[in-house]
Formats: C-alpha cells, structure tokens, sequence
C-alpha cells in the first residue's frame, strides 16, 4: 500500500514547492511588517494548501485499498487500511 | 448505496438524541447567562460530537463501496462514490 | 465579564433553536434511511451554525474587554480575558 | 496598527523556518515514496504549526487594539478593527 499516491507523485511535489514558496513569501511579508490581516490571508491559504495536499493523498490511497480489494487481497484488512487513512486526514 | 450505515442507525441515533441534549444544554446556559468560556467549552465539545457522526457516516460508505466492488459492483462507480463521500466531509 | 452577549441573548438562542431543529432533521433523516452524502451535508451546515454562535460569543466578549479595558478595568487583566476566549475559540 | 506583532517577528520567523523546514520534509517524503499514513501525519503538524502562528498574530492584534483603545484611539474602530482580525483567523 506504501506507495498508493505514485501516480500523482509529480502532482504532489508540484503543490508541495509552491507551499514552500507560500511559507518564504509569509516570512518576508513578516520582515517587511506587513498589515496582520494580509498575514492571516496567506496562513489561510497555505492551509487550505496542505488541506488539498491531504485530500488527495487520501484519495489515492482509498481508491488503492479499493483496487487491491478487488484483485484479490484480504477485504477486511483493505476496509482497514482504508479507515486508518480516514481517521488521520479526518482528526487532525 | 443508500444505507450504507443500516448497521450502525442505533449508534447514530443516540449520538444525534445526545446533541440535541447538548444544544438544549447550550440554550440553557445562554438564558442562564453563563460564563461565555464555558458557553465555547460546550460548543466545542458539539462541533466534536458532529464530527464524529460525520467520520462514522463517511467509514460505512467507504466500506459499503469496498464490499460492493468485491461482490462485483463496477469498480470505478465505486471509487468515484467513496471519493463523492470523502469530499463531502473534507471539504466542509 | 460574565454577560458579555447580554445585548445578543436572543439572537444567540434563535440561532441554537434553529441548530436544534437542525439536529432533529438529520435524526428523522437517519430514521428515512436517506443518502449518506446529503446526511453529510446537514452535518456539515449544523457544524458552520455552531460555528457562527462560537464566532459571536467571541466578538462580544473582545467588544467588552475592549470597552472596560476603557473603562478604567486593568488594562492587562483585560487583555488576558480576551486571550482566553480567543484560544477557546481557535483551538477546540 | 500594522506593527502589531513587532515584539513578537523573531518567534514568527524562526516558526515560519521550521514550517519552511517541515515543508521540505514531506517534500523528501514524497520523492521517497514514503508510507502515506507517516506523510498524512507531518501535514497534520504543518497544519497544526501554521494555525499557531495565526494565533499568535491574532492575539497580538487585539491586545493591540486594547492598548490603543485604552491610549486614547477611538474606541469603536479599535473594536472593529480586532473583529476584522478575528473573522480572518475564525472564518479561514
């Protein structure tokens, strides 16, 4: 299962340099003394950001514990797999 | 797909009856003028308690969908279902 | 500090009364068996409602910490009620 | 207003830094193909670091706003200016 997002592995690391970006640009609005509320809107969508990142990684892999499922492997232990995933994305 | 959680209506129907305990609780402490930080403490622990509803809801169909493409169900119909779930609850 | 929603009182019990009606729905709806997705959805409007009273109580509250604070209360005692809402508020 | 946070820039960058830091960090976990559960978890905890800075810029705010308040600045638009800050960090 340990590599069920390989796929949108290029996707992943394309929304993950542009988070990275997001950070250095809250550092210098900081630096700069930018207005607080401007801030907070650049918190907002970085989280949004990892938020998405998140989401998708989760899909890929329920639709992975469907996949495997299907071709033969252990129902019970893929219905698991699945909400273990779930669990982590859903509390926080 | 629909009833998805036919087996866990008992457990979602006490946890519902529980909330609406817990908002006559919160309209009572709002007519008692209570102390608004214990007002939020109240809040919170509603907004967790309909959260959790939401993860039961979510783990049944995901397992639905999983058990359903095993017994030969269209696999992707399958995937896009529990996808249509999971953003529902990701994306509130 | 005690009554800083003093003036939203009935505002704030129309919006929970509404939030239990809310409750009630997604009970009968459990009971109809009804698509988990749309299920999801009341949930998740329950959830913003919720929301929106923790978002009223903390205004009131800053709004009154303000206004003594003016008022002659300690200025810093005064500081630190508000920072105790506000952390109830932004980590549930 | 807009200094609000200027006894507080050096904790704000060396957390911005580190979130900079864990960024990277899935990044690499990313590339390595790492266990989806283990990447889910350090985007939790970007997640988690990135609302604590929101909180702190927050709490800065409005303890600026009641500093002025008290010093002398119109009260009202002290208020509404802390109100705007907190919409921004409640209503992400």
């Amino acid at each position: 299962m340990h590599t069920s997002y390989e796929e949108n592995k290029d996707v992943l690391l394309a929304r993950l340099r542009k988070m990275e970006g997001q950070v250095r640009g809250i550092q210098q609005m900081i630096e700069d003394q930018r207005y607080c509320v401007e801030v907070l809107q650049q918190i907002n969508a970085l989280t949004a950001a990892a938020r998405e990142v998140a989401i998708l990684l989760t899909e890929d892999h329920v639709r992975e514990c469907i996949t495997s499922a299907v071709s033969g492997e252990d129902q019970e232990a893929m219905i698991q797999e699945a909400m273990k995933v779930l669990r982590k994305t859903l509390r926080p």
